[in-house]
């Protein structure tokens, strides 16, 4: 029997990821842009052993539901044919946040998954190779392989599909106010959710303008101007989510609370804060500002009615092994 | 002195204006589709007096600001080049709704406005030429000049750019739910908007579509079949808050209580109740349902936080002479 444990943050995207060229080898419509989360994470054992008669996988201490794990195992189904390997697998996964609450845990989950499965199968991968590996797991988790500031460029193949880093952890200490407005499960998850992207007319436009927005806010972190990265981010928000609520069936992830919430930080960010906005598929917002903003953001967030508690990261590292 | 008084009903946007080909003349980016409402309306009177020095307005009572002023006396100006008159003019106008809660108060005014105006001024302008009239003093009065269900042909130049009915009131017995959700006025005025509107890198998209969608809505409204309208009235309405909310800067009219009545309807409507929404430049939403489903669907609004209360209107007429 062979085991390895890894651990992953998840990652918030300033410049989105929705719709997919390729749904099944999860090629996107577009390239995207994100920081790990440094305060979250997946943490994943994978242990092959040819006594196993079937995977399992548990998380957080429980036994996975069918959809679960019929998804990792069609992903290690995957690492067995890249190491040759033939035996079945025991996964046990815990994120140290919520599930569902709509921070991505399948990014975390499966950032931490290739590396403890590729580790586990006696594979020794290079960044690139688990970005792409995790890329076929869920999309986004392609983006929790590398370290800090990190891109994802879509390319047009398995092989040029792929995310690096373009700036490290300690390059800009931004830091991610997570507002939970809702715990309950999603209608719609974001794999479906990408694959009605193109049911909205707005997403060719979206899509054919991502190297531009891609240009902005790239050059934006590098030179730590928030108020290009504000500007660039909460357009980006606001276009993904047009392109959601536009798509048909529509799609709409916002609550009441969440239009509070926007509106708040528009108004902060009025009189001079360094704040800004982006929200992924789910009503929770994420709000973006400076370390010397943050305790009075969290602060105010928290007098928001619907706003159930605050989440707080800066930047992750990458994908790591760790004592098992 | 010559004297005369009209009535207009505001109208509800099935099929929305948002943009204009050329400001001035308020040739629209591209045609929209309406409804008048009975239940409200703006009453008008217009008295030529030789006697005046310059224009008077009052609404409701009240001696109005400058900025109507300008807008009342430079739209009269129109009225004595068209008419030959010099003389200086008398308005005054009531609406029987409040102004600024997002019903649309410039559209009926400005229709009974036109016809007041026009006929104190000694002239009988036949439909076509009283809905270009209107449409000079703000886009969407030229609606409110023809009774039932109107479209407004966007035109190429002030000649071609009118409404005319496409059905009449008594065609199909909607009824329009207004839930009145904030009487503040609003922060950023359907006039300014309509400027941003260019601003998004959607707007184009959203124009070059129109006909497509007028086509749906039209079809719809004459065959009455409430289900294609209801999800063209929806995917308009949604359509126009995209380009809204990522025009530069971005134009959010949403409260936390709109994303509420939205939510509820879209329940309402997937439980098999014959209902849609459609939302202006404004916080407000108006719930359009058919007259049996009328009495539950107010009661219900009535239950949702933040609501503060619901005007419900059916099909109205177009602009009439009254006696002063």
């Amino acid at each position: 029997m062979t085991a390895a444990t890894a651990l992953a943050h998840p990652n918030i995207a300033f410049i989105k990821y929705w719709g997919d060229k390729d749904p099944v080898l999860r090629i996107p419509a577009n390239g995207s842009l994100s920081m790990n989360l440094d305060n979250l994470y997946s943490l994943t054992k994978v242990s092959f052993d040819p006594e196993l008669v079937w995977d399992e996988l548990f998380i957080d201490g429980q036994v996975a539901g069918d959809t679960a794990h019929q998804r990792v195992s069609h992903f290690l189904d995957h690492v067995r044919k890249l190491s040759g390997i033939a035996s079945k697998a025991r996964v046990e996964s815990e994120n140290n946040f919520p599930t569902g609450v709509g921070v991505a845990s399948s990014a975390s989950a499966f950032a931490a998954l290739s590396l403890a499965a590729s580790r586990a199968a006696g594979l020794d991968l290079d960044e690139r190779s688990l970005s792409r590996l995790a890329r076929r797991g869920s999309g986004s988790a392609c983006r929790s392989v590398p370290a800090g500031f990190v891109e994802w460029q879509p390319g047009e193949d398995d092989e040029r599909s792929y995310a690096k880093s373009i700036a490290p952890a300690d390059h800009w200490q931004l830091y991610d106010c997570i507002a939970i407005i809702s715990q309950e499960h999603k209608e719609t998850g974001s794999q479906e959710g990408h694959r009605l992207a193109d049911s909205s007319l707005l997403q060719r436009t979206r899509v054919e303008d991502a190297p531009r927005r891609l240009g902005l806010c790239r050059e934006a972190i590098l030179k730590r101007d928030f108020e290009a990265f504000a500007d660039i981010v909460e357009f980006d928000s606001n276009l993904m989510h047009a392109v959601m609520m536009t798509s048909q069936p529509q799609l709409f992830y916002w609550l009441p609370a969440t239009i509070a919430v926007m509106q708040a930080v528009s108004e902060w960010r009025k009189s001079g804060t360094a704040v800004c906005f982006t929200i992924d598929a789910g009503p929770n917002v994420h709000i973006i500002t400076l370390e010397e903003n943050s305790p009075g953001v969290i602060a105010d967030l928290m007098h928001i009615p619907g706003v159930k508690k605050v989440l707080v990261s800066r930047p992750g590292a990458g994908v790591r092994l760790v004592n098992g």
